[in-house]
């Protein structure tokens, strides 16, 4: 395969329209695969953009606007006209034109909707969620009856001569669109002729219900292999299919998640996102994060006169936190990563509790001696010694117990574990830790002057 | 679908195999689909493990050692007689059979492979490294030869009549295996029969060497929505295909390494891993922690006698340092994720710095001013707030400069920026938080008594 020089195709894109050649342009943009023309057509200037568009085929078109970043389309599609936006969608795959549909304002959704020709096709599809398994499914293209004849579903298949990948996942449905069973092409072509489809085949179909949460379908699509999962209403009327394509999205948009409110930042958006909405995202966080770390202010606050005494102390300070915080993120990274995957579920929680304890106070007793050791043999002091290396066990005990309790206290409130886990790890980390310290120091105050 | 309720299963089955009563413990184990036989069978003692695991039909056995978690998988085969892992192998697809042969030692490998029947298909797998294309890849059960007619292509496959579902790429090769297109069974059907498979077929077929990273060939399986991913030697020999299962897999075990990574886990490990493995990934990383801390400390350290006539300054160490270690946090997720999703390159580097302290500088100055402000407040004293103020806003612009510059440095070292970013970021931000923090509060010392 060669690869794509993205940046090379869009100078010559631009040099093309500069020079007024948009032969040339449409010709450099269609040569590409759909994710590399919407690279290059989400890099040019909005005005380009409104040059170029109307120019390429509604088939290239509709690929680019699939393949953008969702607010780059929303972008895009706000500038165009309805009808010039209702082609575009009629192109587009049922379920991308929902999404792209949902992204823009009502009334201009309303607009290209009246004169799509696919209308009746994503109409249903807007009343579901966006993170919904309802909002990830599109049409199924096939659907068998399960009255039909082996021979008679082969040569329907022949007519209809289907053009995306759901035909390898042949769904039945009986008189009142319900579904009830799965055939595969194989099992089609080798059966005789006149066998019914509802003889041969699989009556357990794997399927989601439409309000279900699109982690839970994903995970359900990727734990037994489907390229195609069914998604069935309260009654089990078949309503579309969720296909692969869409499963590796919500897997990458479910980690990207993920990672980004583990690191801080509630709202996933693209590194490139405008100043203005990454200030918008990280800001808050960090007011937040400045109120718990003026719970440790005040604690420290309180042992002012002891720090006066002893301000060797203060030294410590990064150790007894920072080591204790290091080791509650790797008790709550296992827990939170093992909730998403499944791995770990909320009755596992005293088990889990008991590892970790047994973990914290394992690592707590080798880096506290550790530490220990550093603080007599930097300082000559053996009570600061003790008190550090005592400091340093009982918080890292106290971070394996928050860094499990924590997110499974989130799920319990249903609040995503990786968004507030951390900040409240860390802040428990923190607090307890100068708590603790400037606790045992205070105690012994006599010893360590 | 019936959700499967692993554990009452499981009480099924223990209680049947404790009763002596194998066929009822076999009949509930083969009523289950892959994923769950494996979860029931991973669940057992090895004891039980060992008297239901002949009692299976082959089949079954090769979905329970394919779907079971590589370590678990490893543990059982070790435990079978080289004959009867032979077996079982046997009926595995290559790429999983490959996989497991990697995960025991290599003496035990050879003898099952030298029992083996399908030895031909699995012995060029194993040359390969368990992390790379080659290592992912199964051995293309058809190819069409690009002189074939489309009505000879199609009496073939129906002579194959193929269980997997590699039958809905048909990948092209010539005389020498070289791989040469990709043709739909779509396309094949709708050619008129004499027409030669190089005439329809699509001779830009994106494909990697077997070297490649598989985070690399996951990377264009999802780019490019592929179901199957042709892998070539450097002579553009045809050697296998990476299918859609394990784009999925490797998906999601690359979001957990980040994840994991970020979380100061350098190896990945399944939450219920044996303890010892568990402190062996996590203490290392915890006396690294130490080690950095042992630079704050050093900080502290030095202006020992400042914070002896001015204790109150030790309240906003964690103001100090903690909002900006967030802020430091955020970046560096932005940037690692950025990278790992391909959406932020290297050469971008320049343009994604001036961001990101155009972001510090401007949480900065809203979160220094807020703590500048808590600080005059509460302890009464603008000079503190000044200092504290200040302190904050250079911090963070620190913390924005080091989010972006860590994750490129590591980039250009070849180490994985999740792996050892955030520890350097959090160290900077702290030493140099303590730094800023303490000099101004030393330079206005007199101030501040």
């Amino acid at each position: 395969m060669k690869q794509v020089d993205i940046d090379a195709v869009l100078a010559d894109v631009r040099a093309a329209l500069a020079a007024g050649d948009w032969d040339r342009a449409v010709a450099l943009v269609e040569a590409l695969r759909p994710p590399d023309q919407a690279d290059v057509f989400g890099e040019l200037p909005p005005a380009e953009q409104d040059v170029l568009l109307p120019r390429l085929d509604l088939e290239d078109s509709a690929d680019i606007l699939e393949e953008l970043e969702e607010e780059e389309a929303a972008e895009v599609a706000l500038r165009l006209k309805a009808v010039d936006l209702a082609r575009i969608l009629d192109e587009m795959e049922p379920d991308e034109a929902a999404d792209l549909l949902r992204d823009i304002p009502p009334e201009q959704a309303a607009r290209a909707l009246a004169v799509m020709e696919e209308a009746d096709e994503v109409r249903p599809l807007l009343i579901h969620a966006d993170d919904t398994a309802g909002g990830l499914m599109t049409p199924a293209e096939i659907l068998l009856h399960k009255n039909m004849t082996a021979e008679g579903a082969i040569a329907y298949l022949r007519a209809i001569a289907p053009q995306s990948e759901t035909v390898y996942y042949l769904f039945v449905v009986d008189e009142e669109n319900r579904l009830v069973g799965v055939v595969s092409l194989r099992q089609l072509v080798i059966a005789p002729a006149p066998t019914r489809v509802a003889e041969i085949m699989d009556p357990d179909v794997i399927h989601v219900r439409a309000d279900v949460d699109q982690e839970e379908a994903a995970r359900l699509m990727s734990r037994y292999d489907l390229l195609a999962l069914p998604v069935v209403d309260d009654k089990d009327h078949l309503l579309g299919l969720i296909t692969h394509d869409d499963l590796v999205e919500v897997l990458e948009e479910e980690a990207t998640e993920d990672i980004y409110r583990l690191g801080g930042v509630p709202e996933e958006h693209p590194v490139d996102v405008p100043i203005p909405t990454a200030l918008r995202a990280r800001l808050p966080w960090l007011v937040l994060n400045l109120g718990t770390a003026m719970a440790s202010a005040t604690v420290l606050s309180l042992f002012e006169s002891t720090i006066a005494r002893v301000a060797v102390l203060a030294a410590f300070f990064p150790v007894v936190a920072g080591v204790s915080g290091s080791a509650g993120t790797q008790t709550l990274t296992v827990i939170v990563r093992g909730l998403a995957l499944g791995e770990l579920e909320p009755k596992d929680g005293l088990r889990a509790l008991a590892r970790e304890l047994l973990i914290g106070i394992t690592n707590g007793l080798a880096v506290g001696s550790l530490i220990a050791s550093i603080a007599l043999v930097w300082k000559g002091t053996p009570m600061l010694g003790a008190v550090v290396g005592l400091a340093t066990l009982l918080n890292m005990i106290g971070a394996g117990i928050a860094g499990v309790l924590v997110p499974l206290g989130m799920l319990v409130l249903k609040i995503d574990p990786a968004l507030a886990s951390p900040i409240l790890v860390t802040t428990t980390t923190d607090t307890l830790g100068y708590l603790i310290y400037l606790g045992l120091a205070t105690l012994v105050l006599g010893r360590l002057v």
